[in-house]
């Protein structure tokens, strides 16, 4: 009895539970890579990354890099360049980018197939309308999902935040086109006049992160808030997430923007950071390799230099954790390779590929 | 445009937003408090403080300490003593206490009327059965409803903790009493046989902090996971929580308890803390004199050493954020004052009473 009673008093009241170590084995699998963005893996073991100043490499197993040819031109400005990779099952590689123009630049997305270190077949998919001056907020995520289709994140271009909430233009908004750049009939504003029909949804800042959920089949961004009011947002057909309208922001150097944080008919966030972690890249894990990590949704930060990891209970995220906060890297992109592991990109004049594992 | 440039490059892109430091008065009301546990405002200005030891004391305006006599008998070992206050517009004085009895102690509730630094009219309302042997995980927080009614937390007093799924007994349950101590007609296992009628609630583990939340008109609890798995929940009628059958903790030292985070039929938490703060104090704030704060979710944390603010849309938590770690603190309690001001008590054996306003 007194036994027991000692062992409760040291198990539980004069501290609390202790925490237990969950110590993740980092590797840096490449280093040097500059200002790295998109990762793509390759059937035969090979990666591909994106260099935000316009250089795609091909990273050969062996830790060689081979410069890829053929990638149309680029506006490389501030957060503008080459962004994105994703690959499909059918060989063809998509990418996004900063495209030059009338106006000044805006987010674009086209396909090719790689051969022999170069693009080959490519295809224009998308042109984010109009062009605008400046070098931030292009977005531009790719995430394609198992329901066959392409969904494209796309920043508000920061100076044209009105637009946001304007359906005859791309701004602040998510695109979703069949993989060939045609629009899906069933789109929501399709019928709509004036709009434009790629849209799915609206009132959108910056996305930088986007992911596929496999277990439920749902399409998942999120963004970046001015001054704090960072979101994580379940991106449904054809809703307004408010920007800038509302936001649980404030400008920089303070003021409110908008209504506050929610209003009626605008959809809210499921996350909230205040103040901001700048969040980049985005995955839910599949479960493969390490079935504790299934349904798992990964977060990069880049001025929050941490790996974030939260839990959900159906739509709601109920808990996170910050992982790899003692590394103090900017973390631009993560990936789930085929072996089941993260794969991340820090972001840096000179960049590293990571690779992450329980 | 090369100056529009230039600060875009300044607000958003070398670096993410700034956050902006939102500064807390703190300021110490009271001190060299034992281990205090439970506050109360007086209508005139007065403070009423437990001590866990078994000492209740009123704080005049002045600062001096009156001891109030009149208690009953208190078992005052490890987490058990006098606990938890609250006073309803009657004038009665709510107390929780571990209540000594056959068999060990059990948690017990009274009320009393105050009368020239005395208890009188004292009526017992509850006590928590059966009484078990240890000092552990008693509860208890008591909350009073704007529906008329009184909300006792009681623990699963640790080596029982099976109990807590079984309605024949106490342990690990919410318990929900007209405020004369007599059960409501509309409790939902008042018909259930061999089910004690007091039960609101079942599956919990160690609840040291609950809130009427007074826009939604709920009642919200939080407890304490074992190593891991602490958890904010709104409790609703007849619920069952889980505990041991699921939690997001593991054993001490490690191992699997039940069947992981979530089971059918089973109730989920709206938000989950891995590794544990420890959390104890709960509050809704009324929004009363400070707007910014109303509906706020306010959570004290022991082992944290943290006050964390909540913000909530609808029934979700979507952000999080960490007050007072400077202060390297356990907090116990957390109430609102008349003044709209938030009262803490931190958890030492010189402990305080802190008043904090934005």
């Amino acid at each position: 009895m007194l036994l027991r009673f000692t062992l409760c008093l040291l198990l539980c009241f004069t501290l609390a539970p202790l925490p237990r170590a969950s110590p993740l084995k980092v590797e840096i699998v490449h280093q040097g890579l500059v200002h790295p963005w998109g990762l793509a893996f390759l059937p035969g073991g090979d990666l591909l990354v994106s260099e935000r100043p316009g250089r795609l490499l091909r990273i050969s197993a062996d830790g060689q890099r081979h410069p890829v040819a053929g990638l149309p031109e680029i506006a490389a400005e501030g957060q503008g360049g080459l962004l994105d990779l994703a690959q499909d099952e059918q060989g063809w590689l998509y990418f996004s980018y900063s495209e030059p123009g009338p106006g000044g630049s805006s987010t674009a997305v086209a396909r090719a197939r790689l051969q022999d270190d170069r693009l080959v077949s490519l295809q224009p998919l998308f042109s984010q309308r109009p062009k605008v001056s400046g070098g931030a907020h292009f977005g531009s995520r790719l995430v394609l999902g198992s329901d066959g289709l392409l969904y494209i994140t796309l920043g508000d271009r920061f100076h044209y935040r009105d637009q946001a909430q304007r359906l005859d233009n791309h701004l602040g908004k998510t695109v979703r086109l069949n993989r060939d750049g045609s629009v899906p009939h069933d789109n929501p504003f399709i019928h709509t006049r004036g709009a434009l029909p790629e849209i799915w949804s609206l009132g959108h800042r910056n996305m930088q992160g986007a992911a596929w959920r496999p277990v439920a089949r749902q399409f998942w961004a999120h963004e970046h808030g001015p001054q704090g009011g960072d979101e994580v947002n379940l991106i449904e057909r054809g809703n307004n997430y408010g920007w800038p309208r509302v936001s649980f922001g404030e400008e920089y150097g303070g003021g409110k923007i908008g209504e506050g944080g929610s209003a009626p008919g605008l959809t809210g966030p499921l996350k909230v950071w205040v103040p901001s972690i700048a969040p980049s890249g985005m995955l839910f894990h599949s479960g493969n390799h390490y079935p504790q990590w299934q349904d798992k949704l990964f977060i990069g930060a880049l001025r929050g230099q941490k790996l974030v990891e939260l839990t959900l209970a159906g739509d709601s995220i109920i808990a996170e954790r910050a992982l790899l906060t003692e590394r103090g890297e900017r973390i631009r992109t993560i990936k789930e390779g085929p072996d089941g592991a993260l794969y991340l990109l820090t972001d840096s004049a000179a960049g590293k590929l990571l690779r992450v594992a329980p």
